[in-house]
């Protein structure tokens, strides 16, 4: 890895692994849940307030930081960790998944991308040079490389289309890093496509460790295009051919994938890192999760008296001090706090899930942990 | 005053003065600012975080509290302070303001008030008795007697029928309170109306303070019906006009006044508490305060690149750790930590000038202090 990184596995257990990601600003313990601050903030929840849930790494997103206030404005403002008021390490997407989430917005081709802003119709041109150029100024830790994530429903012509463009486009990354003019030193991770198909998946895997060897090393390594609407059958059997092929010495990154046995599914495959707005997302409509697994609706009227806390097991600000009748009150009358208190209990549950995996993964018992959860 | 409440005046400087009003759930020093949290949050604000900016006490409703979740949800979730996750003192407003803010959903007379409930059109029905009942049902630490809250625009015998029914209420909740079944000790602050009319104001005082000798004394006064869209200088006026007469040993509150220069002038007048949405409800349209009193309209785009402080003279979370061009960006973007952000430095800012204006008296320099606040 480039230098003021490093990536060390510390623990085996199966597939399973323990690692440190090193970064110039702190230590990844891996597997590792990385919250999403989208816009520069991960939605009602506090700096401080992540770190005291256990987050040691913060997700960004290159295409809406672009858009609004501008790469040029966070660097300004002191690049993005001062203007996000977060001190650890944080990697920022590059707007390959707004590719797929804003498809009736964009054009696209082998140049790049072309978006109609969402906020003002004015045109955005993103290409792999650009993006990685972008993220320098941000100063993310971890850029991600411009990809091109299809829909599930494409045809295998058409992944294999987005797979070759994703690969064209990880060549032009690696070439434009070397050109790169960064304030401080910057990983980036290549991705992974192929949609379900498991040969798609090895060629890519293939032929980006090709680009790897020969023009530049990548520092990571993303499996992309999973968890964007296709079966779940589809999903769980993707993640280990993903994972196969990729260089164990590295970090292995599942983007955007939601809910708890996917987790425990994908790290089971070797995976390092995860991203999910699941637990934010939900959290603001009151969907609460449980360390046992069981998920608290919290509109429902049973909890208007409910003196207990939403997981009496749960070490959170929120379930320390506040009764399930106090947050069903919040969320009913549309309370602002609600959102806050509701998001940092659901983050911590997922970051308690992650401790206890490692947990799990350094005492060899990670089987026996994923059978509880099955 | 009862049990478990005492007050002491500990310095004068001319009219104004600092106290020290023991309750028990904690000692409050006034003049002191209370913020508000109508269903049992300051909005966006953690009770932590209310602890850390200098709250000493947070103001809730009645009304608000009894329609949802009711009194009998807060019972049985342990009462107010549980409930909300507040240690402190809570004092409880009765409704009486909501005969003019929720006015055309409402009918009175002289047994109580009925409202159709904003929420669900259900009839509502308060009265002296009961508003005191349900206070002590939630576990307020002090209750406010219901009153009758005119509109400034009410002619002088308007003025006289409202000061009459709300004198005729005092007397209710005066004999009310001995019949209270209280958890905890609680104490009963009478409320003085009769608009800008020093004669209405000044019988009114004369008459609470026969039935606080008569039938049971109170154990503050308030100063009502002021700030309710009264010309500027009417409302200076009442000020002290509403505090001359009120017993010097007991706490005066000024009810819902907004302003830094209406502070300074009550405060100047005899005043010993208050309460305001105005930091909390600016602070969520992006208007905040300074310490020297300038106001940072922080949708204005001549912020966006701007790495200072809102307030390079505040000590609070939000300007000691983000730019004004990061919470520029939060409040464009809608981002819900700008309503937590804001919220924090304006509550801040008003706790911060009554510390300062308790020092002035305290030193005997509180004249000084009002030339430089004007």
């Amino acid at each position: 890895m480039i230098p003021g990184f490093s990536f060390k596995v510390s623990h085996r257990d199966g597939e399973s692994r323990v690692g440190q990601l090193s970064t110039p600003h702190g230590v990844i313990e891996t597997p590792a849940f990385m919250p999403v601050g989208t816009r520069g903030s991960v939605k009602a929840v506090l700096p401080d307030q992540l770190v005291e849930l256990g987050a040691q790494i913060v997700l960004s997103n290159t295409y809406h930081l672009h858009l609004r206030p501008g790469e040029e404005t966070v660097r300004r403002l002191g690049g993005l960790h001062p203007f996000m008021g977060w001190d650890g390490p944080i990697l920022t997407d590059s707007g390959g998944f707004q590719v797929l989430s804003l498809a009736e917005l964009r054009s696209i081709d082998d140049s790049g991308v072309r978006f109609k802003s969402h906020l003002d119709g004015r045109d955005v041109f993103l290409d792999p040079e650009g993006v990685l150029r972008i993220q320098a100024e941000l100063g993310s830790d971890i850029a991600m490389v411009l990809d091109h994530c299809p829909p599930p429903q494409e045809d295998r012509d058409g992944m294999r289309r987005a797979m070759e463009r994703t690969i064209l486009w990880a060549e032009r990354s690696a070439q434009a890093r070397a050109d790169l003019h960064t304030h401080a030193p910057m990983a980036v991770f290549a991705i992974q496509q192929g949609g379900s198909h498991e040969d798609l998946r090895d060629e890519c895997t293939e032929r980006l460790l090709e680009i790897d060897s020969r023009v530049a090393p990548f520092d990571g390594f993303a499996v992309g295009g999973v968890s964007v609407g296709e079966d779940r059958d589809k999903l769980l059997a993707t993640i280990p051919v993903g994972v196969r092929g990729l260089p164990p010495a590295r970090p292995r990154y599942l983007m955007g994938v939601t809910g708890f046995q996917e987790f425990v599914h994908a790290i089971g495959s070797g995976i390092d890192m995860f991203d999910c707005v699941l637990p934010t997302r939900n959290a603001r409509s009151g969907y609460l999760f449980r360390t046992d697994g069981e998920i608290v609706r919290l509109k429902n009227s049973q909890h208007k008296d409910d003196p207990n806390p939403v997981d009496e097991r749960c070490d959170c600000y929120t379930c320390a001090r506040f009764s399930r009748g106090f947050l069903h009150h919040l969320l009913r009358r549309g309370e602002l706090l609600s959102y806050t208190l509701n998001s940092i209990h659901n983050l911590r549950v997922f970051h308690r899930l992650l401790e206890d995996i490692r947990g799990a993964i350094r005492s060899g018992t990670f089987a026996e942990f994923t059978q509880r959860w099955r």
